[in-house]
């Protein structure tokens, strides 16, 4: 039983808290938007004014958070998580932000003896709601030692990828695949539907072979049916692809088919479709088909 | 047992017509160069000296053939089977070239009381040597359900898509399902090597989520290992991302994804990895990133 702090209560981070308390651990939270932390409260959680009091009173912190800017200021801004935590206390950000960040947060906090690990996940949030991410982890090794009981009360897999920094690199590949594996099969199936296909079966048929992935599987027949609620949104997987797209410029690499997915995201966010689930890269392309 | 005439023997054709051998059929081959029927006249196969005598000693013909003007020419040229098919045989082109080709050869030869299915696979060279290839059929129910014990014969799943031209419209829907995966493992994993992380460690942890893919699960390794010998070459994926080109261009569709994936082929063709497997997208890939 570990007391935990908890950061960032969103579509991903309130499931994933969920499972903590309900693995036995004691949670203190901490929201921007106070009434997320309402359910939690229900379950025994205990609120939090700040980032720094969560930091006071845990002996690990979690964060989920949107974006770089977000985990930068939570954990090393004023208030922050920095500021609270206790001589060697452990700080887990479960964000998909940039390696080079999470390298810069894990030096500062290592200068004040607290140890930290980037550990973004996979499975959005059926995963978290069911306890099946998976968790690509950057850190020491004992740290991750620490650490692998609370990444199975919240997940499935857990892979301990190398250093700090490394679970964000390892998330970033994660979203090159997912990326152009949902635009195979968008592309893929609006030709079935003008070529007048019956669309499951293409799935059904294209699933025996060398075209099977799991977007193809599990957001074809959303495309097909027209589902389009989140789940993962658009606007997080553009904010991915930027990631991406920055890692390869920072590393001199050419990112042909991942920069194409962020431009068409982008055009997606821009048609009204940011709050959709990411099957919805299927309408962006439909309007692109119709002009 | 059916009296089988096959043309094309090249690496699927061959062990495709191996297969029909073994299960009993008699076989007439034709392949334009005379040495690649050899191993087959010594498994028991008849030689015949044009496509037109394979179909005059036939009752249902194969061809499996490079791409569209190929299929034209022995079917419907000089010498072609079209000159030598009996009323109420069949012809069954498992090549993968236009799905308009298809309908045009289909309706030239319904003219002669012949009927036609368009039935391209999935599965490679592997898939045509152990049996498990997949077909995408295209044609009428009744000429497809006389058909089907060869199918199943030279492959394991076997699905009609619809009249003629289906099959090769579900084959081009794979196509672009196979090139955007390809390019996602490529860059996943040039990015995960680049930032020094441990390329089969990423391979297995994507492959538990949302990232993975036969391409990944299936080639990602072959890249790791640098085994590009072929399988499927680069070649012959370039020749479909043009069909799926043509074809979108044509429906007046967007193909920004399978586009790219062309133009990258391109690229490594013109760098000489024509004969290579499609793994070899990978080195097209590192030599830009080289430049």
């Amino acid at each position: 039983m570990t007391d935990i702090g908890f950061i960032g209560l969103g579509l991903m981070g309130k499931p994933m808290a969920k499972r903590l308390l309900m693995a036995g651990h004691r949670l203190v939270v901490y929201n921007r938007h106070q009434n997320r932390v309402e359910e939690l409260a229900g379950l025994g959680a205990q609120l939090a004014a700040s980032p720094r009091e969560v930091a006071e009173r845990s002996e690990v912190v979690i964060t989920m958070l949107p974006d770089s800017s977000d985990v930068k200021e939570v954990i090393l801004g004023h208030n922050g998580v920095a500021e609270g935590m206790k001589r060697d206390c452990l700080v887990i950000d479960c964000s998909t932000i940039s390696p080079l960040i999470e390298v810069e947060i894990a030096q500062h906090l290592q200068n004040n003896h607290v140890e930290s690990l980037d550990a973004p996940v996979t499975g959005g949030t059926t995963g978290a709601e069911s306890g099946t991410l998976t968790f690509f982890v950057g850190g020491k090794a004992d740290v991750y030692k620490r650490c692998f009981p609370l990444f199975k009360a919240m997940g499935k897999e857990v892979f301990h990828m190398g250093g700090n920094g490394m679970g964000s690199y390892a998330k970033l590949c994660n979203q090159i695949c997912v990326g152009l594996n949902l635009l195979g099969t968008c592309e893929a199936l609006m030709l079935a539907r003008r070529a007048g296909l019956d669309p499951d079966k293409t799935i059904e048929a294209l699933s025996t072979g060398a075209a099977n992935s799991w977007q193809l599987a599990n957001f074809g027949p959303k495309m097909v049916r027209r589902d389009f609620k989140p789940g993962f949104k658009i606007e997080h997987l553009e904010k991915d692809m930027r990631l991406v797209d920055e890692v390869c410029e920072q590393l001199t690499l050419p990112s042909f088919g991942a920069s194409l997915v962020r431009e068409l995201l982008k055009y997606a966010k821009n048609a009204g479709l940011s709050e959709n689930g990411t099957p919805a890269l299927f309408v962006a392309l439909e309007r692109l088909a119709n002009r």
